[in-house]
């Protein structure tokens, strides 16, 4: 096949962005991407000059962003790997010039306005955001692969959010959780998901020898949570937790089965509805996800431990916040909507 | 005050017995604390031979143990940092012998026989070990202060039982848990709760980058959770953690309340059942405890966080696995059994 | 003795500082430590507020820094944990109201005025300067003690230079090193030893799974090596690195002998010289100390691997960033300045 | 290019071994590799039994090792990922079959005897083994280039000399170094590079907060340093140290110069020695390499800082011990052996 579709990113200069520019550097049906910076971003040249990681494999100039160059540098596929107000005051300037867009935010991912109001946006157009707030796909592929070959918008998951709703969905879908009892998700990540930008949080020796509980009730996550598995908000406990690790994510969640069952029930809920998805790896009963297992590759591992009652079900599900939960899932989403193999360039 | 008592450790080689060492050399109350090893834990002559961290300080002899020794050197308290079949065969001896224990393993944690299977103990003695059984006091002064002063065996309570005893049992006693709903402890603890045996899980390049769920629905903190707080097992889900961090432990907890509370409420239950306790400190509601707080320290700290239904409450505690979780809180029993302040020789 | 000295802290809720405050809130021979803050600090009214790890230890309440308060709170020994060019404004204020200073800083430490350039120092009134400048005792007790208790100015030394001072100075002084072959000090030194005000350089994400040499050749410590060793410029060679650790300093030491020697001549050469230094730790050949000794002692350990030419020297050095490093240091400085006994809190 | 090379490997569930299957894998040139275990390392069926990390992406089952196994199944060159002990055992025998291999291990990396005897070989056949050690290839490409493609043994060299000699080779071949002020090689290693047997040393509450020297004038890499570099025993200290970090190696290397420099002629002797070889990256002065960027890849970075008086150099150079320290550089050796691009499969 060859190269034909070129592919620009907003951001790579921040963690998620500089994952996503390395997949899509080595991507086979990519041409190499166009990637900008922002105004007051700094000038650095090149991304090498921020990330020496990657210098020795060839050119990989940054250059301001103007609406004029994606259009003279043809791009075919826009990735914002920015801010969430930037990427709402975007994303309809891209739409009036006909770009396919893949948003790593939270600007695009939320139908209900209650859900949106912590993100406080100010859209110049409510009627255009309102548009494209319809036409939006969630770039889960697992749960809207069919939606995404004609997607003009896409809203990447959530880190957090991604690690579960996968594991929850089948069994919710399946109708085997008792919803009434409430579900709990005690998750825990590395510090990258917290952003590049220095601050008291992200300062090693506030984070190393620690680990802290944050945004209990309130965090951003929440909303996309309930929409995407069909919960009240009082169904729902979501705990985030600051790992003293770089990356990773693991969510323990509690959950109340409707009736008695066997583990192999529960491993085949799973296997059945992720039978065709390449980027989900259910774990035999015994056998638990650890993050380590799950970095550097865009794998959502799902794993399980049932009581002896056959009742109270705990699920154990990693991965890794910079790929399946940013980059390698907004790589995953351009494979689908352009048609190609699932996991192409994930491996 | 005279020195007049004389305290002996047996396992001051271990993190938990050495940690003991270094308050029992400091403490203001007592004799230098003799300091034996058992047989086949090699031989090295002093403790700082295997802990430079405490030469400089004094002479720190290793003596092989012998039940004459405890005599000849006028022992009045034993402390047990051994595992726990050791601790289960050597008691009765002790017994026999008339010297007072603090034992910190989970040998004399449990009156219910079907909580102790999982430790698999075979007694000498089956009438003997029921009756030290009965004797035996659960070292956690915040419960039971009034019992110490006159015990022969205190058990010194599990460092994730701690975590998680010390928060629910005034709501518990309250009333104000809807127990049937069940009670989900998500505990995270740091590496050296595991021991100080070199195992493929404490393999720095195993648990550094990582975090695991171990042991889901059969720790043997388990049975003392149930016992302390009067629950039956299908209340309770406990899924332990192993953080990629030296020590500490934070545990949330997850439960639902029988009506609808204010958050000033649920504070005041703690502050007034802790209201003489001076190793518990309970966060105000909106800041939470974190791991790094507690560190070093003799404390467990209790945060919150109630959702805005007022009945989903999350509560998040912490403390130092080696202190408070072990040999802290050993000392702290020793203080309460000899009637001194109780936190002499922990600040 | 009763607690007659009244000592007061700037700067507490920096790491130094913070380390200060608990060192002088727990010395039997002081008054509680009066609490400033400078202006544009923000303004928590307690330190506890920002370091919940001290609450439930009693009150520290924080005030604005004024001169007025150092006589009404009857200061006696004012501790400065502020950036040089604080303290370079500040010492001459508080000489003129006859308040004797420890300041933690690197502004007074250096007599050579081409070692200061590198601090940039603006001073009011060169004169007082030079004067306090002479004036001014290099606060590390083992090479100083005779001039500490008359002394108003005490510069409390750097962290690396205390690491590599300590070490050198008996071997310097005895005449064992071939100066001219030059001196190689390799530190490597944990994160609170670059502050506590969040940059790129402290964030987590780049810390951690990471090492890198910074500041080869520019390091400010340069200075006052070489000053206190009574090297050239030419002779020394000084490599700084960052651990991925929150405290701690290492420094691996490279000296070529003038003539051969044996071993146990070696550590003589120390023992001899730091016989009545409580705040030294020399090890046996053989055995070299490690940053986990060290940490929160007040202890710089040394120890030592000669090739078997005997010419050859490696040295190891270890302590605590933030204790003999910093803080403990400090403290240790007052202890000498007011005839107590060195090691008097430290323990 | 067809796949035709069968590649085998010995030890793949050790932590090096692991790295080349996983590279192996997705080699473009090589058939899927043959993974033999040897015996009395238990028998588990599948690589991703221990390391779930690569389930989900095809088949990878454990064999027990035997020699008619590899006719049977073809086997063009076998990597071996074995003890030392192991390969000098193995190799000849190896010989016989007409296998070619490419040992991980230190086994037959030195041609004097004096450096060998660190490893105490017992060799069955003295003859053989020197007549092996005559023909094997130090598998360093950059200086061995030409003698890899009719190599029949290539010894891959150590992690930390790889860091040591691919810096400094240049610079003594030109004659630029004082060898005989001498080399001082100052090394800091991650865990990895201990093994994944669990040792006292490699426990994480051992090595995490903490750094350690060890072994110094005494690691067995020294012999390898020594003779790739044409130096005497008297030329060289190398001290290694153990970080707490999983994997990655940087060592910061001392020299004198023979004459005043400039900078930019130290770079340019690299830039030039190193012009066709893709797996080192040259740093521009000013620039220093850090261990981050080059975790998972399978460079060499150099870099340097020279002193204001041209004559005292430090360089700084970093690599992942389990890549271009162990498995990369193996399957970079096997690229050359079959005249393949260098880095094929590396990227």
């Amino acid at each position: 096949m060859g190269q034909t579709v070129q592919p620009a990113v907003v951001g790579a200069t921040g963690y998620a962005g500089f994952e996503l520019a390395r997949l899509l550097f080595r991507h086979p049906n990519v041409k190499k991407p166009v990637l900008f910076t922002r105004e007051g971003e700094g000038t650095p040249e090149r991304l090498d000059d921020i990330y020496p990681h990657i210098s020795g494999n060839g050119a990989s100039p940054l250059e301001p962003f103007r609406w004029e160059a994606l259009r003279n540098r043809g791009v075919d596929v826009l990735f914002l790997a920015t801010p969430h107000e930037v990427s709402r005051e975007w994303v309809p300037q891209a739409a009036q010039q006909g770009v396919r867009v893949i948003d790593l935010s939270g600007a695009w991912r939320l139908a209900t306005p209650a859900y949106r109001e912590i993100y406080q946006f100010h859209d110049n157009d409510a009627a255009v955001a309102d548009k494209l707030t319809a036409e939006a796909v969630y770039g889960m592929p697992e749960l809207h692969r069919d939606k995404l070959p004609g997607a003009t918008l896409v809203a990447v998951p959530g880190c957090y959010a991604t690690s579960i709703i996968l594991p929850l969905t089948p069994l919710v879908r399946s109708g085997l959780i008792d919803l009434n009892h409430g579900v709990i998700c005690d998750s825990k990540s590395g510090v990258s998901g917290a952003g590049k930008q220095p601050t008291a949080k992200t300062h090693f020796v506030e984070v190393a020898e620690n680990l802290s509980a944050y945004a209990v009730f309130s965090h951003r996550h929440t909303g996309e949570i309930l929409e995407q598995l069909g919960l009240a908000p009082e169904q729902l406990v979501f705990t985030p937790h600051l790992l003293p690790i770089p990356r990773g994510i693991l969510s323990t969640i509690y959950v109340r089965l409707n009736s008695v069952m066997q583990p192999r029930e529960i491993e085949d809920c799973w296997r059945t509805f992720y039978a065709g998805a390449p980027c989900v790896r259910v774990f035999p009963a015994g056998k638990l996800p650890q993050i380590q297992y799950s970095l550097h590759t865009n794998y959502c591992d799902i794993g399980f431990a049932l009581a002896a009652d056959g009742r109270r079900l705990v699920i154990v599900s990693c991965l890794d916040n910079l790929m399946k939960g940013a980059a390698g899932q907004a790589v995953q989403d351009m494979n689908v909507m352009f048609r190609w193999k699932e996991e192409e360039g994930l491996r």
